[in-house]
């Protein structure tokens, strides 16, 4: 029998710049109606919604800070959008790989194709409603300074994925992705391992941390107010090192029939 | 607090054209060390993977009944590949969108945009090794004969998700995707609900059966013998009616930017 269990925690308070978020995250973890037994253990990955780490490292940009150059200006007039934003969109961005209809297909500095480099409104501080909030300048970093602090606050050889929501090719709606991995292994590779009769095993390239990260977010509230799940069972999937991140579930582009 | 579980099901054995499947799965989720309790209960999702489907309807072809078309030898060859086998993907495409060092991404009847329109030869009967097997003709009717099934048989007013695993643009791997749906809601959408100082809410619009169909993933063995997986704590995404099918995750043709 194969089993696991997804928990999102509560009481997480409102993130701002500079916060330990590790501590948060090992406190609400901890707390007796958490329904973790007490807290992080061995083996659970740790899942977590990019925002929550963008705040804590103020990856966030004001937008009365923004000079609109004339192409953000174009775009955005002709998506009906707010050319500051644009502006923010295209200095996350690498390339900009479609724009129609105001919506702009970005490569970020990372690597990640997603809708507006991943800049995003919505759930900025309230107290801010004129700051977008950006991806963390270096996930996997995020997730390892993450993962080791957490380790020295609980005890617990976890994984730690920092996730995005990411629309996709040829279906509607998004699912959360892993943009940041510690501890984790990216993906199950099965290819060339054969079944009983020889033939090949299963659709065979597994990409497990992104399937973590759309699990992860099934357990969460409505309200976007829980950024944390815990994810517990799936020890298979955790390493004992930091592991190679995320860039190994990036295609590179010129493998990428979807590029042009 | 937010929190699911999920349980893979043991005992399943070879499934064969003409098996009900809904019957092995009420006895396979009833048994006693099935770890749900006695077995599906009211707001449960199960999620299945299709070859499971496709050999009980018998959505299999033996590559000794098929004829390669001059086409499907000349792609054959620039891949690598066997003529039969790419006969049989041909036949279930409606379009072809790339074909490059033998990779073929296809639009399939479904409308489903997949490698190999979802031919697979892994996972065949084990008698039967020349044997392709297909995606179910209609997954959102086997998706929904199973329910109704499985409520006759069960008493319980479960959801039920058909999968395979798809690849991505842009990202190495494959994750579970749902092709068939009954009695889940397809998605959960947010685009234009505001938070509370009027930003609209979280990424918006939620590809909750495809989150479900990843999530399942992770709770299955290695060997592919779990084609079968319950959700328990996600009764919220679980429908009175089947609902909109899978079609309602697929993007139209003409508003995608990345069919061109």
């Amino acid at each position: 029998m194969g089993s696991f269990s997804a928990v999102a925690l509560d009481g997480l308070p409102e993130i701002a710049a500079g916060t330990d978020l590790a501590a948060l995250l090992a406190q609400a973890a901890g707390a007796s109606g958490a329904g973790l037994d007490g807290g992080l253990a061995d083996g659970d990955v740790l899942v977590l919604a990019h925002k929550a780490v963008s705040k804590a490292e103020g990856a966030v940009r004001r937008l009365s800070d923004v000079t609109p150059s004339p192409r953000a200006q174009m775009l955005a007039q002709q998506g009906g959008k707010d050319p500051r934003h644009v502006q923010v969109v295209l200095d996350e961005s690498a390339e900009l790989l479609r724009a129609e209809r105001g919506v702009l297909i970005c490569v970020t500095h990372h690597g990640f194709v997603c809708a507006n480099a991943g800049v995003d409104a919505s759930n900025a501080p309230a107290d801010e409603p004129e700051t977008v909030i950006l991806l963390p300048r270096d996930p996997d970093g995020s997730a390892r300074a993450l993962r080791a602090r957490l380790r020295e606050l609980t005890g617990a050889a976890i994984g730690v994925i920092v996730t995005d929501s990411f629309g996709r090719a040829w279906r509607h709606g998004q699912v959360d992705v892993a943009i940041g991995i510690a501890g984790v292994a990216p993906s199950d590779d099965w290819r060339g391992r054969t079944d009983s009769v020889g033939r090949e095993l299963r659709a065979t390239w597994i990409a497990t941390a992104d399937e973590l990260a759309a699990a992860a977010d099934l357990a969460r509230g409505k309200d976007s107010r829980q950024p944390a799940v815990v994810l517990r069972g799936l020890a298979a999937h955790v390493t004992a090192d930091d592991g190679p991140g995320v860039r190994a579930l990036l295609r590179p582009a010129a493998e990428d029939m979807f590029r042009r």
